[in-house]
This record gives C-alpha cells, sequence and structure tokens, in this order.
C-alpha cells in the first residue's frame, strides 16, 4: 500500500567563511536532505529504530562542513556518501542546495576583503543523488530575470474562435528562468561549469531572434548541450512575464512601443528538457 | 534532443458568481492549463503555426465558464474535453485548479447570502489529466494548518555521533499539510468526497498516537483508501514544523511543557503515497 | 543630528499551551519589543554600556510567558512595566503581537481537546506602547478577507481626460480589511471587546448599502465608536482589491455579472482614522 | 470625527522602454499615488462627486509616462504638479516609486543594447509629497543586503538576570538596508545623488569598525550628511540578521568561527533618523 516514501530536512541554513588573512570568502547556503529507503515500518507500525532522526542530518551538514565547504555539488558528493556508509537500509539519497550569491563590497576601485552584497536575485542550485549503483551531480540557476525589448515576436499561431491576441513583430520578452543540468559523470570543475552555462545561456538570450518563448528556450538549451562538455541533458523553465503595450489612444495619445504594464498573472509557462 | 516539453497559462484567476436571488455562490479558483503534444517545430524551427496561444487558453477558461463553474473537476472534465477536440497535435492536456475558500458572513444567527469571508490558509486543489486514453482527475488540500498538543512522542530512533536530539515522548506536532489524490474514474461526487476526505483527515490527525511525522502520515493515508471508495492513491506532504521547549531553566524557572518557540526552518520534510 | 532613534526585537516567535486535564488552550503569538530612550551614545560612540541587548527582550518575552500568556494585551503590559522598571534610559517601549489563531479541530459533533487548525488567514493584533506617563493599549485586525457581490456600487464620481472607468451600480467588492484601535484606558476586557469588535466590522461589512470603499469604511469604523465602549479611535485600511468582469461579447457570450478576474494589482487603497 | 483619511491607486506596474537605436533603456517603476483633502463627504454621505477614481490616477501615470520617464523624483513632481493643478479639493498629494533596476546583459566584451537582466535585490525608491505650500522630493534603498565578516563586535552592554548573550569581538553582521532621505530641495540631480548615497553607504558599511548595528548605522548616515549636499535627513533601517556559530564541540570538532546558522526570526530591528 505504501508505494513511495522519502524523508529527510529541509531548509537547513549554513553560511560558511573562509578566512584567508585580509580576504574572506563566504558560500551561503540552504541545504535540504531526502532519504528513501527500507523505513516502512516507521510508517506502518510506528517502529523508529532505523530512522536516522532528521535533526542528525542537519546536525550532519554542519559537522561535515568543518572540513570546509568548497563547491557544494563536491560538498554534496561527500555528504551522501557519509549516509549511505552509514545507514544500511537507505536505497536513495538525495542532496539539494540553493546558493545565496555574494560579491565583496568596491571601496573606490578596490574590492574589500570582508564586506559583502548579494547579488541576485538569482541563485545557484545543486544537488547530488545517488543509489549506491549511479551518483549523479546536478547543478542549475533560479530566478534569473531577463527581458529583451528587441528581436522577439509571436506570430503565425493558430487561431480559434476564443483568440483575441494580435500577432506582434516586435514585443517585449520577459521571464524568470529557471535552468537545471545533470552532469554525465561526477568528475567536474563545477565552478567554472556553472559560470560557462550561465554566460551561454544570458548570451543566447540576448542575441536570439526569438518567434516564441519555446524558439529562445530551446536555443538556450542547444547552445549549452553544444559547447560544455559534460552536460548530459538541460531543463529550462520560462514563464512568459506578459508587458503589455497600455493603449493610450483613448487619451489621444501615441505609444510608440515604449509604455508597457508589467503583469505577474496570468502568465505563459513554457518549459522543455534537451538532451545529448 | 527535445527529451520533454509543454507549454501553458498559469495561475488565471477566476471569480465565478452564481446568483440565486438573494442568496449567491462564489467559486475564486486560479486555474492553470497545459499542452503537451506534437510542438517540437515551434522549439527547433520557431514555427508556431500548430501553437494554441497561452492567451486563447486563457479566453477558453472564460468562455467555458459562462455556462456555469460547478466543481472545479467537473469544470477540468469540460476544459480538457474542449483542448482536445479541437487541437489533433494535443497529445497529453492537464488542467490544475487551486480554490480559494469563502463562507458567508454570519450577521447575527443567519448568514448573509451575497456578503463573504475568506476561510483559509488551506485551498482545494484540482486536477484532470487526459491522455486521449485516459482521463485522470484528483484532488486536493494545501496548507491545512495543524497542531497537536498531546499524544505525539518521537523516540527509539536511530543515533551516531553526530545525534544530539533527545527523545521525547511529548512534543507539539505541527504541519502544514497537502494532500493530493486521485481518483479511480470521473464518475464521482467530487464535492462530497473532498469533505468526505477532508474530515478523515483532520479527524485521524487529531486522534492519532503519533510515534513520529510518518506514523500519523500513514494513519491518515489508510483511513480515506479504507473509507472513500473512488480514491486510488494519496500522496501526503507534511513538513515538521518543530516547536522547540524553551530553556528557562537559565533563568531558574521552570518550562512545564508549555513554553515553545515555533520555528519555520529548518524543517523536517516526511512524504508518502498510498495506493489501493 | 540624531532626531529619532528606536532600536529592539521583532519577530519572536512564541508558543504558549495551557493544559487543562484533556483540555488545552493554544497562544501563538509573533512579538515584537521596541526601545526608545537615552541611548544616543550607542550610535554616537559605539558605548553599548547602557544598551541592554535585543536577546535579552527576547528572553524576557519568554520568561515572562512562564507565568503563563492570557490576552495579549494583558501580557504587553506586563512587559512595558517589566522594561521600564528596569532601564532608566528607556524612555518610551512599545510591545507588539501578532496573534495566530487556532481552532480544536472538530472530531464527528464533538471538538478534540488537544487538536488544532488554523484559522485564518486573518490574524489578531495587540500593542501596548507606554511612554512612563501614558500607557496605551491597542488592538486590530489584519488580512480579514472580505468580498460583497451585491449592494456595491461606484458612480457619480469626478471624470477628467483620463478618466475611462465606468459607472456601475452593482460591482463585486472585495478588500483585506487591517483595523487598529485604540483604548481608552487599559481596564478593558481585551478578549470580550476585540470579539465584539471583529463581529461589528463583519456584519456592518455585510450590510451596507455601498457607495464606494471609503462609504462602507466609515460605516464600518462608525458602529465600532457607536457600540464599544472603550474604543478611542479605530483606523481601517482597504485595499480595493478590483475584480473586474470579463468582456465575453467578444466570444458572441453574455457575462450577466458572473464571470471576473480577480486582480491583485494595482489596487486602490482607502484608509481613515476615525476619533471619538 | 474622521481625524484622518487619505486614498489612492498603489502597484501600478509601468515600464518604459526608451529606444535610441540599437541601445534601449529601461525603466520598471512600481508607482502609488495619494490624496488627502476635502473628500470627507465621501466618506459620511457616499457622496463620489469630487473623488477622482483611482482608475484615474492609474491611467494618468502612463498618459503622462507617454511623454518619456526620466528620474522616477522629476517624474514624481510633474505628476504631483497634475493633480494639484486639477483637483482643488487636494490638499496633500503623495507619489511613492520603486524602481526594479536592470542592467544590459554583457556578450562577450560587450553589452548588449536591447537585452537586460536584473540587479537586485535591492531596489530604488523615490518620493514627491507636496501639500501646495512645500514640496518634497525623497529617495531610498530598500533591500540591500550586506555582510561584514570582520570588523563587527557586540560587547560592554547592560545585563540582567535573562541576559545570556555572549560578548563578541569577531561575529557577523548582516543586515538588509532600508534607507530613505530627503532632499532639502528639488533642484537636485537625482540619478547622480542617488548613485552618490549609495556607494556613501556600502563604503562606509565595508569599512567601519562596528561596536554594535547602532554604531554603525550612525556613521552610515552621518558619512552621507557630510558629503551629499542637497539630503535634508536620512532615515536607516537594520534588521539585525543574526549568524550564530554552530557549536561543533558536541561532535569532538572546532568551530574556528567558520561555520555559522543564518536565521530569519528572530531579529533584532535598529532604526534611526540623522537630520542635518
Amino acid at each position: 500500500m505504501l508505494s513511495h516514501a522519502a524523508y529527510g530536512k529541509s531548509r537547513i541554513r549554513l553560511v560558511g567563511v573562509a578566512r584567508h588573512g585580509d580576504r574572506h570568502d563566504v558560500r551561503d547556503l540552504t541545504v535540504a536532505v531526502r532519504f528513501e529507503g527500507e523505513y516502512d515500518t516507521s510508517y506502518t507500525a510506528g517502529d523508529n529504530s532505523d530512522v536516522l532522526p532528521t535533526d542528525t542530518m542537519k546536525n550532519t551538514v554542519y559537522a561535515l562542513a568543518s572540513a570546509g565547504v568548497d563547491e557544494p555539488e563536491s560538498f554534496g558528493l561527500t555528504l551522501a556518501s557519509h549516509f549511505l556508509d552509514r545507514n544500511p537500509r537507505l536505497q536513495c539519497v538525495r542532496i539539494d542546495f540553493t546558493e545565496h550569491l555574494w560579491r565583496h563590497i568596491a571601496v573606490g576601485e578596490r574590492e574589500h576583503g570582508t564586506s559583502f552584497m548579494r547579488r541576485g536575485p538569482e541563485t545557484r542550485l545543486a544537488s547530488v543523488q545517488s543509489d549506491r549503483q549511479h551518483t549523479v551531480a546536478g547543478a542549475g540557476i533560479a530566478d534569473l530575470m531577463i527581458l529583451k525589448t528587441a528581436h522577439s515576436a509571436f506570430a503565425g499561431f493558430r487561431r480559434d474562435e476564443y483568440t483575441s491576441l494580435p500577432e506582434t513583430h516586435d514585443r517585449l520578452f520577459a521571464t524568470s528562468l529557471t535552468a537545471t543540468w545533470r552532469y554525465l559523470d561526477t568528475d567536474v570543475d563545477f565552478g567554472a561549469s556553472w559560470r560557462a552555462v550561465r554566460s551561454l545561456l544570458l548570451e543566447t538570450f540576448a542575441t536570439h531572434h526569438s518567434e516564441s518563448v519555446q524558439h529562445t528556450l530551446y536555443a538556450m538549451g542547444e547552445v549549452v548541450l553544444a559547447n560544455v562538455d559534460h552536460v548530459q541533458d538541460i531543463t529550462l523553465v520560462m514563464p512568459n512575464k506578459h508587458h503589455l503595450p497600455v493603449d493610450l489612444s483613448r487619451f489621444a495619445l501615441e505609444n510608440r512601443n515604449e509604455i508597457f504594464v508589467a503583469t505577474e498573472e496570468p502568465h505563459g509557462l513554457i518549459e522543455a528538457t534537451l538532451t545529448r
């Protein structure tokens, strides 16, 4: 009757400070740990004897972080191994990270070594999943808000009796991109790969002549698979955050495609996975 | 290369008012429509000729609502049929509803017929998914915040060197329940079934002698499958919103299990699916 | 140069459980403490010698709660006195409460004594402010979402060249009410008064023939001042959460004032204070 | 009985695109308009004859934006004059702006002219308030998240029986700064002043040897008043987003001030206004 079960700890907040003299680095992570395995009797009989408390998962994250936190994917591999080694009933462990990004504050021409400001709203994602046979590392970007004011059209689409949308060859195209990808193996320079994927996504979004959200989404995924060797597949989720031109003709004014209402709801939602 | 793709419209806000003389009823829905099908060339070539605009999906929701909105599952079946009939390249359509619940305001001993207040934070969920072969209706409850101040223990669990959690036989147990279930067929009294499941979930949570979140989650799912005929499976997601007893001994005071800190993060996260 | 300064602790989460045999009661409060006084040298010279840490404010809330938490206004009076007694440089202290409301879960015909569900989204507010000369207790309701589907008009308004709004004699009127009021003295049955004000606000909203949000807001405040003796003044803030009729005529369909789009932004914002 | 009243329109979303050949600029604003004046009969008698609809306020924002939106403060001055000129019963008008900031996407070494990414989470604030006698322009920054990993202490504070906080000479200091300031007159280069204040706030936060949040807050405000001529006063609000060192000694591990838990609640809240 129990066809699926998982348990774990979410939103473990970990800030690691690496102190190199006057220059510090910060890793600001929200971590989730998730166990699947032979834990059915905890559900069916209230038998906790094999259940590692989620509080212990949290403690383990902090304890293992004390050896230093480098790339989150690497730390995830360490955590996954640790949990698999010690919990025989654990069949599949998953570690998820959201990294909140900081940059050093500029003071005059120089970066201050120990003072930081958040850069965002985007966050970096990382994940490790292992079922003892296979271990897969993944990465991603969430909430990367991007906007094109040219080279974006939507025309030639199917119409029916409920279609009132006008065709447009010059619209605003805004989205809050979430992209996640998985690596073919775990022998990857995770930081360099993340930066490479991020740059390719931004540059392709910027330069693409878009016929639709779908069209640009695909182009963005394609360029990642073509240029970053270790990426096995990539999933892009792109809400179409509609910016509607304001009808000023009611006020005897002209809107030369310059004045828009930004809307939150409803929004289109386009998603796809591209696989090598 | 395109291994998965979907597109649609999210967060379509629809409020329907049924006017029966001095007594009105309100349906307040957030709707999402999602298409999967033979739309690959829209991604790969920017060819929109088969793409029904998401704006048309939105218009269709409002147009079909004008015939009256009863249970959201029934409305979803109507929408799914409509879209499948007219879009030959559509292979799988999904309609999701979040219903924001309102009750009539009481004036003295009576309910006022045309004035309402929200009841929540809980919302009602409903969904319909059809791939032309099979049509599955589902339902759910989100954000049902519940709390037990007795009959909740967590003891006898596995310990390792990072375990510091004390055993407890009398803890607070608070969660924000999200439960979703699917029906075996679509010939269901959706409103009555939803109310029945909701009552069973609440009553079981209230009366269960809990050895853990897992233990109570399972009991809640089990009673639904045992008592509501049409339910095929049910998934429960229960974050453990920890309430920590405050250590007052530092101040020469006693905490007789009465004073707690409610925490949002980190939280345990327990989930399972029970299938008939 | 320092023309105003305050410091304190916000979002202190306190859950108190009163255990009366098989019947428990829950007080779930978010508390804020705020000090104003002769603390300028902490700002100007980094001199902390008179600064009670905000961590101590938090500890004090928990310590004093161990004697039992009844109405939040009463607990606020206790806290305010405590802080004023011990901190000679404190000139004005303010304690704010948001109470998250719970009800007992019904099992069959009876309420279960130790299991609860949240009722909301509304919260109860309470406050105490004292400057050693005067102590003022206040109360309130936040996020009370209410809706009228009849007896709401908006017509006869001023027009200019940018006015496109049609007059309406039968619109939906939805708001998320925040009302706060202050008491003339502190010798009040705070629980009974809060319930009385809440009922009057709801009943007046329900039965009023509204010419505008302003008109109904005033009627709601007026009835409170007329009927609840201890209330000195009341402030109501009412966003006008617009519900727009959908134009279905484009689809050769009629909208008999039944199908609406609920919008979050932009919204009207109406506020006023009525004083005895 | 009506001791205070105001009405207006909030969350008007306006995105203006200035097109200079291949180089576009974006202004992304959320605007609020607020009227105070002789509108009492709209409250007391439901008389709307002098009430300009909030929908017209929204239309006016879009209509006047069609002449081009430069600095939000300047646009606010235009809006305020417009409303005061045409509404004789309007006594005090206030326009508030939140600007969502975008930067051009870099493609290789160059900025792309028509593609943008959000920079945030910080936003720019601007306001104009006029009561026909005096017109005051203001500005601000919200949600500027900043962090110091060195040169932050909190020691020598007042202790009582509920004080358990240890003194520290090397703590993490994180806040989400909101600063607002008012200008002495309206003949200001608003863009340049905003950038100057922002840089001074960041640099002072970075380089200050902090004895407390209060101490650094004051230093930040002081440097603005000393260096930016047109600023009349500045208000800083700084929640102390506590980062707590994790006690790893339970696990026979050492925490060399490197591993922290970031917390959201409770938080200290420090605020002050400095006036020239």
